[in-house]
């Protein structure tokens, strides 16, 4: 199916099983900002869940919650104060603003690496229309800071910002959890929302000003950056690499041929050969490999690549970065970074604030340690899942379903009485109970044709349906529904969960 | 323990340990923010989790998750726009501002129930020195609104705000989500922050400007105000209620006597008989049984009661009010509120949109839906469960502890080698990574003498601890130590899971 049909499809189910909608769609909706359903929260759940399980639980690390709003001085050291921005143009005739690369890319104009007086003169000489006024006439181009901002309490002039990424909060953390937890290396996580006040949001679902982050500060010493315990089990994994050197060779046949794209395919690297070729780290290389092993329980492994991003598209203080890229509708987007931030943070941090954040080490030694962070996002990532696991009609469906992965499955299982008499609904809903205090997630739906029943199960993804007939009242057993094949099987009530859960 | 102490108490252990503390602490921290560490975020979770399965998993209810960011319509319509606010008066020599009836009640002016002339001339009459600058002159009382605001976009005059409840959020979701799961009654739950921007919190963890609300709403036909299927399992349940009768009686008493409070006594009353007695319908009452339900598997239940509130206290259009109230240091507090909302909020919003957001029922009739809320607050409820959970040093801890509901621990279990050397130290990390693949959150501890990190265990309240000593080598059994009797019994390797989970 051609990509804008997908992207089409998935949005209409979207809406119409209210996975995710605009919010406040009641009045005019702020572009950018959506609310997520029961479904999509499910499945949200379940996300968040594989990445606690695998990047927190299973190595041992901590967790915190840290706050959204930041005071002027913790976003001053962090950079964004001053970097945090996006180039905006005004139309001298209407005045409506716009994303001037956006604005010039949509005419056929490429931006990358330009300069802002270059980016002025393409603005003056081109004869780019309004898109609102439809005149021609732009302003030089400003820098728009792309934090919410705000004033905390009554007085004014206590300017506080809705944070744009979670981890500055770590950082600031850092320093009172090092003197509880009390040694290196020290993992801090958390999930939360951030915030991106971005100029004219495009892209649905993908380009929020609302987004969930999962990310994880890994503070070591740099002089010993052993990887945690983990590294070992996993340093034969093989993961898809966009090299230097693909990268490189693609820019040079892009010059040679008039294909307008050239296909580029991954290396496939292990953990340790990424580290043996000078690439990474051990740490690094960890969460690279933690990082696709969220992805392939995810089921968007086969279209994702890890690019190497170049020294020239990263910030100067930065030991490295891996962006994954994943195919999608909307072509590749990035969905985290995995980046080597070095002791930048805590550095910045210890200046504008005055206070020594260095710590002491058993040796002796005296440190700022450095960090590597794994950042991803939820919202991309959901969406994502979404686009890869659709599927049109097919022999066995005659309506349109997601493949998910059962352990992203927005509820465990559905429950079903055949029909709703002859005390069908009630033994249903007594499974029903029975299956909830088992600590299932259970859907339960009585209204309709059977079959439509599990065409509305299908369509949001659920992996097994469970229902309820005659022979249950006689022996308590039930029919077991595979979302995939279609196939029934026969099993006890008390044998549903070990079926079902993961 | 005295009232104060225990605060001191508590707030200490807390910061010391990390369970929560100042936000940003690096630099000057905002009044009212505070971050989680990982021991206060793993409680956190534990009780959202409790929430989760007895309002919305139990029940079969549906959970969502809506944005922070709304416009400012939505809060029109809600009324927070116009009534969200508390009154504030301006130092005229220093500028500084104050919340008007702290400032007075501080001096021991009682505001209650008085008119904006009544506050204004107490503040002109009175000798009242500023605190900030210690001279006598205030202006006039205006209303601050507590809502956080931004600017959504880069032009000027879009304003956002910061949730000041997630219920908006919900309203605003209920005319898409009832066309997709199509009857009433229909429940729709989130946990999630709001905010408010106070004039100046004081009570540390208690007045938050961010703070997190776990709310439901239970839309239903208010012809037919069935209560969830839950409600004739949980109808005897008796429930601590400060009648209007107690509090009426208590008032009359305290014109009587010279002592400055009366010792209220709740009557413990079952769901049915306050349905009975006319106090509320069959909807209001269950969820008044199952926030109790809650409180006690909190351990808060001892100290709490429902405060029945009089009608000069709720909205003009609400259909009731109980707030449940419970003893701690700083007096008693109130944790949530549990509000029969009628159709206020739909009609709000119908009215200000202009879209008709009323329903068409099976039989024919058009109505808006009424909705009872319970609104429980975490942060506040986390407070009040260490504060009743604190112990002092006693015969058998020679250190302080929490004696947390095991179901709140911060972890399942704690591991510990007894020493690190033979081996112990590798094998106590195999059974934490066993117990993890159980699906058990470990906390696993091998620094300082055994003893030290029982304490350190008890300190944050962990229920069970599991030490790996030299038989364990031989056996494969440990020891597991129960945190209140700090008695230890020898169990296999296998029977952990079982012991320790709930």
């Amino acid at each position: 199916m051609a990509s804008p049909e997908i992207r089409e499809r998935v949005t209409q189910i979207a809406l119409r099983r209210g996975i995710f909608f605009p919010a406040a769609e009641l009045y005019s909706p702020i572009a950018g900002v959506y609310d997520l359903g029961p479904v999509g929260k499910a499945v949200k759940e379940r996300i968040i869940k594989l990445w606690r399980s695998i990047f927190i639980e299973r190595n041992g690390f901590l967790e915190l919650e840290t706050s959204f709003i930041l005071s002027e001085p913790v976003l001053k050291a962090s950079g964004h104060l001053d970097h945090f921005t996006d180039p905006i143009t005004t139309c001298r005739f209407c005045g409506s603003k716009f994303r001037a690369d956006h604005l010039l890319e949509d005419q056929g104009f490429n931006t990358a690496g330009k300069t802002v007086d270059e980016i002025n003169s393409f603005l003056k000489q081109s004869n780019i229309k309004c898109p609102v006024c439809g005149k021609n006439g732009f302003t030089d181009i400003s820098f728009f800071n792309l934090m919410f901002k705000t004033n905390i309490g009554p007085a004014e002039g206590n300017p506080g910002y809705l944070r744009p990424e979670t981890a500055q909060g770590i950082y600031l953390a850092f320093p009172r959890l090092f003197r509880v937890y009390g040694k290196l290396p020290l993992a801090l996580g958390q999930v939360g929302k951030s915030f991106r006040n971005e100029i004219s949001p495009r892209q649905g679902f993908l380009r929020l000003r609302e987004f969930t982050q999962m990310e994880l500060e890994y503070f070591f010493d740099p002089a010993n950056p052993e990887p945690p315990k983990g590294f070992e089990k996993l340093k034969d994994k093989k993961i898809p690499i966009l090299t230097h050197e693909i990268q490189l060779k693609a820019r040079e046949l892009e010059g040679k041929t008039k294909e307008s794209k050239i296909e580029l395919k991954p290396e496939f690297l292990s953990l340790q050969e990424i580290v043996d070729r000078g690439m990474a780290n051990k740490i690094m290389a960890y969460f690279l490999g933690l990082t696709y092993e969220l992805y392939e329980r995810c089921g968007i492994a086969d279209k994702l690549w890890f690019r190497h991003l170049f020294n020239d598209e990263i910030p100067h203080y930065s030991g490295g970065n891996f962006d994954p890229e994943v195919e999608t509708s909307y072509g590749r987007i990035e969905l985290a970074g995995i980046a080597y931030r070095t002791d930048y943070d805590l550095k910045s941090h210890s200046q504008l604030s005055g206070k020594d954040l260095s710590i002491t080490l058993p040796d002796g030694r005296k440190i700022i340690p450095h960090v590597v962070e794994p950042s991803l996002g939820v919202e991309r990532l959901l969406w994502a899942i979404l686009e890869h696991s659709y599927r049109p009609k097919d022999e066995i469906h005659d309506w349109e379903w997601f493949d998910l992965p059962p352990e992203l499955s927005p509820y465990d299982v559905a429950v079903f009485p055949l029909m709703k008499k002859d005390g069908l609904a009630e033994k249903a809903q007594e499974i029903t109970s029975y299956l909830r205090q088992q600590g299932l997630t259970v859907l339960y739906d009585e209204s309709g044709s059977i079959g439509k029943r599990y065409a509305r199960a299908d369509e949001i993804g659920m992996k097994w349906a469970v229902t309820i007939d005659y022979d249950t009242l006689k022996d308590n057993t039930v029919t077991l529904r595979d979302r995939n094949t279609t196939k029934q099987i026969r099993i006890r009530i008390d044998e549903i969960k070990e079926k079902v859960k993961r």
